[in-house]
């Protein structure tokens, strides 16, 4: 059977998050519906990151198998077409080896999260950042994040409910810059454990605040002591932008 | 009395336009209510653009009067308590001249217009760009735009609704440049007619698409006839960016 990937871009706003639930629209719900109305096979497809409800998506990857041999973009063009009116759409459409993954295979995750720094509530924003009206130091925020990046026990940073068999990861890049009000922060590694990105966040927004030192920050990560976190930060400033894999890129 | 300039960003797409209308909700409603609310006065504010349904502002000005004198922060913070929920936004409050008026001591007005260019309709920018799935050629536009700048008829580029006395306006910037998926237009102007960068944008879009030439772009500004214009582009994209003032910048 032909498997497919499919390279996704959504608002996760509506969605009770990726994975589905027996009562409200997830995304996956969403894309396996509208498979299934272009293609009449009722498919489960597998994706690299389970997002939360709330978090988007700019380049979430899934991949399915169809009994019939489809042209890709047609693949994509159907599958767009019926999952309207969701905010959800498929960027990129491919045919991939029956060996390929989406999950198993990828090699890096990339995330940006997104916090808008001002006095005032965001209008144009609303449900696409984390707003933050505490005037927060980006720049001491970086520097804090620098010391945690490498192979850790992120313990600390993994939500009380992670099902991951180890909280061992290698963070292999967590920046974080300003552009007026807009705090932006990129970090990838080979895979996250559950709420990860949100619990470092968290944590790095008392960095922002003065409230921790950098040293206070790499203490909680050694402390490896779910209790000694940051409060999560909301997923609405959460965006999965890529997941990168060994032959054809993200 | 006191006069009050505020600094306004919004959501143009829930909205009539700014302008009060008998049956549904303007931006100029839902602020005036939300003054009357904290303050108790019925005000009625002038603005300097009276935005059209749809269209976003991220520095729209507009200025009140109000018989009590309060600290302008105090009222920037009242009136965003009573917006909620509009997706309407004060950014900014100051106590201004009685001589202050935000439509006519405007000196510049800031307009922005987004073109998401790509295959797959946008998920996350939808209402907050055009999308155009034709490749477009953001140099040819960027080149063509250059032709209309300075000081010209603008019959061509204006609504047939337009109420100004005279066509005459001076265009001081209308810039074109891509950002991977994302055209951002820029255009700059002491003031401009009704639909006018709408209709320009619309008009660009035919040079992006290889139909017309920068010449025929010109050419169709020259012949001063509105039946030369390209179709409308939609106010979705549109955003009013700011607006400059003799002394006090935007």
């Amino acid at each position: 059977m032909p498997r497919y990937k499919i390279t996704i871009e959504y608002d996760g706003t509506p969605f009770v998050g990726w994975q589905r639930q027996a009562e409200d629209m997830s995304v996956q719900q969403a894309i396996e519906e509208a498979i299934e109305r272009f293609s009449g096979e009722a498919v489960r497809t597998q994706t690299a990151g389970r997002t939360d409800a709330g978090v988007h998506a700019r380049g979430q990857v899934a991949h399915f198998d169809l009994a019939r041999d489809w042209d890709p973009f047609r693949v994509s063009e159907a599958i767009n077409f019926h999952l309207k009116p969701h905010p959800v759409i498929i960027l990129a459409c491919e045919k991939v080896d029956e060996t390929f993954e989406a999950r198993f295979s990828a090699t890096a995750r990339h995330y940006c999260y997104l916090i808008l720094n001002r006095r005032a509530r965001p209008a144009l924003e609303a449900n696409r950042v984390w707003y933050v009206a505490t005037p927060l130091d980006a720049d001491a925020m970086h520097a804090a994040a620098q010391t945690i990046l490498g192979r850790h026990d992120f313990t600390t940073f993994r939500s009380a409910h992670c099902q991951a068999n180890s909280p061992i990861r290698a963070l292999d890049r967590f920046d974080v810059r300003r552009d007026g009000e807009l705090i932006t922060i990129e970090a990838s590694a080979r895979s996250f454990l559950h709420h990860q990105v949100r619990s470092m966040v968290g944590s790095l927004k008392l960095v922002g605040e003065g409230r921790w030192s950098a040293d206070d920050f790499r203490a909680a990560l050694d402390a490896k002591d779910r209790a000694r976190c940051g409060a999560l930060a909301p997923s609405s400033g959460l965006y999965l932008m890529a997941v990168d894999y060994p032959e054809n890129g993200n």
